[in-house]
């Protein structure tokens, strides 16, 4: 077999942390991490791209494992001189992690295309997996909510997740092209991780890139899901209240039958594993929290390992069973 | 006589003390600083515009008196972080000041002038006077030297104005046009003085500008200048080695020669009292060195009572003898 290539389906805080895990347990160079920018805006002036910095951040190590964004040791000496300003200071962006913004916006306006500004950026912080963005052109997360149409982080951060969610859309996606890297990493991967992130605010603006889900559905490799509901609750971020509110069953259940379509197995918490058996794909039962370097590697391991068994001797993939998006668990 | 309103003109630390003192004599909104903005550069992706922004920070108290640039209880923490993205470094921005080029650099890209942005960030801070940047155009000192030709902030601070200079010149100078905001200023001033900055790079550029020079010459109120030469040294920066690189006697003379067809009185310190014969225009002789608050006040008030003797009963202003500029005194 070829040496193994892991791509992995990325947000913000779990994704990053199962990404560490991979890199950790796969070596350097042979990780790739496609990342959500549905999350991206315009701030300061700046392009803020928050998942693909907290992907880069944890991989490079350097990311504060106590807020789960931003970078460790940060001050906030900007932040606090443009509140005195008169500027907009709800978002959080920190001194060290500003230097990046700037770096990133400088060269986006010089006409670096995204996916070459992240390049430059994880290598200057010493990143051995490739991070990709899952789009060069912007593709932006639109919460529609009870008090109306929110941009993301305006949902996210200044509302803190307050508003009722009826639905959620990526606009810009119907129009972007999946970058040629992500094609390419696509190529030579055997094995597919759609990690523990959020599945409307992070791996559902992925998978709405044109011909992405198609892809996916075709390729060769195992691609696994790993929860991000467990016992009934979303570990970090808004994912089981908008369940509820768009009126699903919090369950890792309806997270396994909104991804029927594109997963060959699904990894479920070891509290859930009563559940299991309705779950319409192989799973993998384990302790799916990772509170530290030890449980990311292990989480990332088993999961690999996982896959193998479902790759078997052959690299036929699983029988497709499309199901309807979204559909309440039964 | 109407409300006193001045002018000074600035460049960067000597200026910003003598405004300082000219703001807390004459009290608020009396005082118009029209600033140099041959300074400036784009650094980050930002516009950067440092006698702007000194003699601001020093108007509102916010300025780091130790270095003469930058804020009172800086950090560096964006600083550190870029160079460790291999981004430049050798410009010291600190994250305070930082917020305030963010600030300006997102309200030019939006559309406003550097006239408009520059008052609502001295608004902001709570500035009680006018500051005028010179230009809203693109006006930029260019070093000519032994090492080539030089970008003012290469010259100044990555070189540390080592580099021996042959030749400074204004590029943008000749097509930008004087801010309707400074001629308006100007129709209203009873007293105009030239700050004790840098003649070649603090005060020429502003005096490059379309029109002013005339403008001034024919300008009722009395024009003063102070030498920023005290005792054959430049209190700071490079005006005495500039000087000598370029030929002239360094000394008090010299810059009262260079202005000598603007100016209608001239301030130098007490130690050169012995050379205020040599000066062709009435001459205040008195204490210039600003150390503190007190001694900033009180070297305005006896500039503004002396611009008062030169007004004297009639506004006529005082006899033009022009003199070949930048000629070594006699």
């Amino acid at each position: 077999m070829n040496p193994q290539h892991v791509i992995a389906l990325a947000g913000g805080v779990g994704g990053a942390k199962l990404a560490t895990g991979l890199q950790a347990a796969l070596g350097p160079d042979r990780l790739t991490v496609i990342v959500n920018t549905g999350d991206d805006f315009e701030h300061w002036g700046l392009t803020i791209c928050p998942d693909l910095d907290t992907v880069m951040y944890n991989l490079a190590g350097i990311h504060n494992p106590e807020t789960g964004w931003g970078r460790t040791g940060e001050t906030f000496g900007v932040l606090e001189s443009m509140g005195q300003l008169g500027g907009e200071d709800w978002f959080r962006l920190g001194d060290k992690d500003l230097a990046v913004h700037l770096r990133r916006s400088e060269w986006l306006r010089q006409g670096a295309t995204l996916t070459e500004v992240t390049d430059r950026l994880r290598r200057a912080l010493g990143v051995r997996s490739v991070i990709l963005p899952m789009s060069d052109s912007p593709v932006r997360t639109l919460v529609h909510t009870d008090e109306g149409d929110l941009p993301f982080q305006h949902y996210f951060v200044r509302l803190r997740c307050e508003p009722v969610v009826i639905d959620v859309t990526y606009v810009g996606a119907a129009s972007a092209r999946l970058p040629i890297a992500v094609e390419e990493a696509l190529r030579h991967a055997n094995l597919i991780v759609f990690c523990p992130s959020n599945p409307y605010l992070s791996i559902d603006p992925i998978l709405s890139m044109p011909g992405l889900r198609r892809r996916l559905q075709t390729h060769p490799a195992p691609k696994m899901g790993v929860s991000p509901i467990v016992g009934g609750q979303a570990i970090k971020g808004p994912a089981a209240k908008m369940m509820r509110e768009m009126g699903m069953t919090i369950s890792p259940v309806t997270v396994a039958h909104h991804y029927q379509d594109v997963l060959d197995g699904f990894v479920v918490d070891m509290c859930d594993a009563h559940l299991s058996d309705q779950i319409d794909m192989p799973v993998l039962v384990t302790d799916t929290i990772m509170t530290d370097q030890t449980s990311k590697q292990r989480l990332a391991t088993e999961i690999m390992d996982f896959g193998a068994q479902l790759r078997g001797p052959s690299s036929a993939p699983a029988p497709i069973q499309p199901q309807n998006l979204r559909s309440p668990a039964p």
